[in-house]
């Protein structure tokens, strides 16, 4: 089964809208047991049918979002009749039924609406739950191509609801269930990590492996025919990266500390100088955080340390705010004042500015205490590009954190 | 001038990751009069070359993102060789500027970064000044090759400082000037900012007006091929829209807080429950931010707001912590304990649960003071989706900061 999908929309290629249709699309038909080969955006225009039928030459399935409204730039379903070589047939009861969505407004229908009652000839409609134009499927003896409107808020039920159960019966003799394990670690570089699984893994049979390296992280990626085989791969994979793996699929490492403290009932605070506060930023993104999360300081300045944390201001002035003394009377400071069971403190020179031969640019503290005792101080050098460093470091104060929790 | 993008990733096609290089290159290439006529997503492998020659049919600028990297599957420099028949030629130089970045981390280079130094020959090589894998670019009589890291830390720079300005040299002969003004405004709706200014702007002459919304705002683009036209459109644009245009360009809300209380020699304080940091960790992603932010804290928990900033118990519990009483409270101890010239505060409900009948979900509080005895409340209700709220809610908060700095 090969499946492709064409994207349509101006705005799209513009740079004014984000494509998330792909993303959603992908994942649903990933429970088929489907992988997309290959996506196309085009603009509002003829492109469309020479995009559909180049995808027609190759694809058994093809998808194409947008371009099913009443203005004059959507002309996808003309696109699909051409490239079929159907003709479009005028279909009454559809306009009907938008003509009484339009009444349940208080609106009254215009003519302009009437291009969405047209159907290629043996095409299949469905019914848009959520707007006016209806999603389309027309196939012939190669090809199956399934029409949906562009709005996300039309698009995603219609898929869910409709798309994909006809999508699964039309081909539930070709499907081929694929599996699929993503394993996200944090400090290992992607080359070791291939070092440290590719060959392992791939011993084990048909698994193909993939990495996907952001700052400071990789994610690593298996797929594999067989459930149990990809288990066994991840499996594996988990002895020869070990606790670097910090979450399994597409939890976040913010999820995955809420999670593990939320069940180990323990709050967690945080003292941040460098980070801002992105590490509690984070943190409450997750929603029940409430639950594990109470005081966050954003210290900024010295005298904000010593006045909030009660970090002595002679300690500052011996080490200097990055050290990992600070750190460590920074993470106390909150631990005592915030009467939780672990405390992370982050103190570094975001940049670009700021950093001397002695303490350069991108150099960060981190220090953990917890209220039984533990303490850990972390020292790393990271990219001095303001977000991105701010990003890694409260990465690894998240992770100080779960690994804390672990434990 | 023809262009068009290639993204490489089986990340992208799973589903797992969403292309916003599209968007962002898409931009770029605006500002250069160029608009992207085609854009396709292969995963990676060999279906690269196949989407790179047939790109090379129609485009005389084709722009491709990742695989760059040092792993099996980053193969598109291979796959521009191929398509461009040219031979891989080691450049030792590469490899020892890839090694001297190792060493500068304290972490030793192994043989695997070798394919990062393979160049097409001919080809233009540009430094990755965020990462190893520099971008290349390739040409025959025809069409332009940019090859461009994955990463968006690594891509995002590289395009900005190296590509776009290459281009721009190269194409000059056949670049129609195009100039363009953004206007950010927040707190008012599309359609009502194209009522106020589409038929007032567009009067003046040749002028493109585009609309791009974000939950709470609106970015107004106006396009002409004059520069003092678009200037005139501009300045009536302010006129009729006033000052919820908060910022013009790409200068973010953050930035144009930090940039006009450092004007001002002002210092700001956050005060935080709700946003959880977001407000201060939005302010610190400014370079420079520490001359105007010393204090920031996120009272997360009643007994934090208690503790930290001295709000009495009996008013949360009077009032509720999602109260002007409370907001007001934080605001005024956030002042009081850091000194600083204003403070903001902000406490709501999130959601996704929490809410009751009299305090919905989405209600939330801001209080501004200021050290010369202003004080403003704000009441609203946002979208309840956790993170779009909290996004609305810290643009709001530092909009209260931006208009106190006008005044």
């Amino acid at each position: 089964m090969r499946v492709e999908i064409i994207n349509t929309g101006t705005e799209l290629l513009l740079g004014r809208v984000t494509n998330t249709h792909l993303g959603f699309l992908a994942q649903g038909l990933l429970g088929l047991g489907l992988r997309v080969e290959r996506q196309v955006t085009v603009p509002d225009g003829v492109a469309i049918v020479e995009a559909l039928r180049q995808a027609m030459t190759r694809a058994d399935l093809v998808i194409i979002t947008g371009g099913l409204g009443p203005t004059s730039d959507d002309i996808t379903r003309d696109a699909a009749a051409e490239a079929f070589g159907r003709k479009l047939i005028f279909h009454p009861e559809i306009l009907d039924g938008i003509a009484v969505k339009f009444a349940k407004r208080n609106l009254v229908m215009n003519d302009l609406q009437r291009p969405q009652a047209m159907v290629p000839e043996g095409g299949v409609v469905i019914d848009n739950a959520n707007g006016t134009a209806p999603g389309l499927i027309v196939e012939n003896d190669k090809t199956v191509a399934v029409l949906l409107p562009g709005p996300p808020g039309e698009l995603r039920p219609m898929w869910t609801n409709d798309a994909l159960p006809w999508l699964q019966k039309r081909f539930a003799a070709r499907l081929a269930p694929v599996h699929e394990v993503t394993l996200r670690i944090l400090g290992i570089g992607e080359t070791r990590v291939q070092i440290l699984v590719e060959d392992a893994v791939k011993a084990l049979g048909q698994i193909e492996v993939g990495y996907c390296a952001r700052p400071g992280e990789v994610d690593l990626r298996l797929i594999a025919p067989d459930e149990n085989l990809v288990r066994q791969a991840a499996d594996l994979a988990r002895e020869k990266v070990g606790d670097a793996i910090y979450a399994e699929g597409a939890e976040t490492m913010e999820q995955v500390v809420v999670r593990m403290a939320r069940a180990a009932g323990k709050f967690v605070a945080t003292a941040e100088s460098c980070t801002g506060g992105l590490v509690s930023n984070r943190i409450t993104n997750v929603s029940g955080s409430s639950e594990m999360f109470r005081y966050g300081w954003v210290t900024y300045a010295n005298e904000a340390k010593t006045n909030e944390l009660g970090v002595p201001a002679k300690l500052i002035k011996e080490h200097g705010a990055v050290s990992a003394e600070v750190a460590q009377a920074m993470a106390e400071g909150a631990l005592r004042a915030s009467g939780a069971d672990l405390a992370v403190a982050v103190t570094g020179t975001a940049g670009p500015t700021g950093g001397t031969a002695e303490k350069p640019l991108g150099l960060v503290y981190f220090c953990l205490v917890t209220r039984d005792g533990k303490m850990q101080i972390v020292e790393r050098t990271l990219v001095p590009t303001r977000e991105t460093f701010k990003y890694m470091a409260s990465q690894i104060a998240l992770d100080l954190l779960r690994r804390a929790l672990v434990s």
